[in-house]
């Protein structure tokens, strides 16, 4: 293939498109569609969300120190785009959108109920970064819709909530899935220790 | 539907699977894969990769101060699994992948020939955090396969080179488009700007 120079950009995809629910009964509660969003940290497990400051959440996230990633699915993908285009400071976008707030575990601010996984965090860091500030977080609970619990063994497999990613401004469903962790070697000598 | 309490953990998915080319001529180069990243911030273009510091690629990384991140396809799957397995110390994984290292056009890290798209990054700051320490970086450079740019209108789209993603240990391709940003507001009104 021949390679083209492309401006530098954000051209990091696919990405998850969250929903995040941020506010407490005293100041409001709203929630903000985010794609800048990811893992920093397998132990402790540490996160992170991106947010422009004039945003109305972002004044939220600041007051409270703390927020819920809201995993989102094909059910929810009219939701996620419209909390995207939308201002908390004209519109209840619980309200508009039919979505539950749901008391959660460790943290004041509501979880999204219609969601199948809710990650309940708490602020370690605000640090401005150019258009978006990085709130750099702890994961303090996850809850967990008992559905994708297998019974037998116990394990969470998120895929039967039909999960959705955003690319380049679209947002797909999950596809076929190739293989699981370790596949390219399982034939061979059975599995491997992923080392990252 | 009814939740569960779930250890807190990095239950944060879908996550784009990459592969990081990193090194240079003079100190060895290495590819590492990687599902802790992401954006940081639009303006100036910021993201991030999370890695291990025992990682034969961590020491690679500290002492050039760059990398890039190579986007995977369904193509590059199996690959994708096999340089998350493998470590650098003990074999040459482009060889043994058949991946090609490209110059690149701002760092001195080659890029992944194979790769639809490459994202060359310079690192800001390293942070240690835990298990994992961050490479916060700028975004100094982009190459893009030229099949992937509409050449009536400019536009790049990824989904064409069959982008993957993982998700709790599966590697999946992407599935059905649900919509394109702005989808839930341009019936009725012609679009809208995303806030976030």
């Amino acid at each position: 293939m021949t390679k083209r120079a492309w401006k530098p950009g954000t051209m990091l995809y696919p990405l998850p498109a969250v929903l995040v629910s941020c506010g407490n009964e005293r100041e409001g509660i709203n929630i903000i569609t985010i794609a800048w969003t990811g893992t920093l940290c397998s132990d402790p497990p540490l996160c992170y969300i991106s947010v422009r400051p004039e945003r109305h959440s972002y004044g939220l996230i600041v007051k409270s120190g703390e927020y819920v990633i809201n995993l989102t699915t094909r059910a929810l993908a009219h939701a996620t785009d419209w909390c995207g285009v939308k201002s908390g400071r004209e519109v209840d976008k619980w309200k508009e959108m039919g979505l539950t707030p749901e008391k959660a575990q460790k943290v004041d601010t509501p979880l999204i109920a219609e969601s199948p996984l809710n990650i309940e965090c708490r602020v370690i860091e605000t640090r401005p970064l150019g258009t978006h500030h990085m709130f750099l977080s702890e994961v303090v609970a996850v809850d967990a819709d008992e559905a994708l619990i297998d019974p037998r063994t116990g394990a969470l497999r998120l895929s039967p909530a039909h999960p959705i990613c955003y690319v380049h401004g679209g947002y797909f469903e999950l596809g076929r899935i190739i293989g699981r962790f370790g596949f390219s070697v399982r034939r061979k000598r059975g599995g491997g220790k992923r080392r990252s």
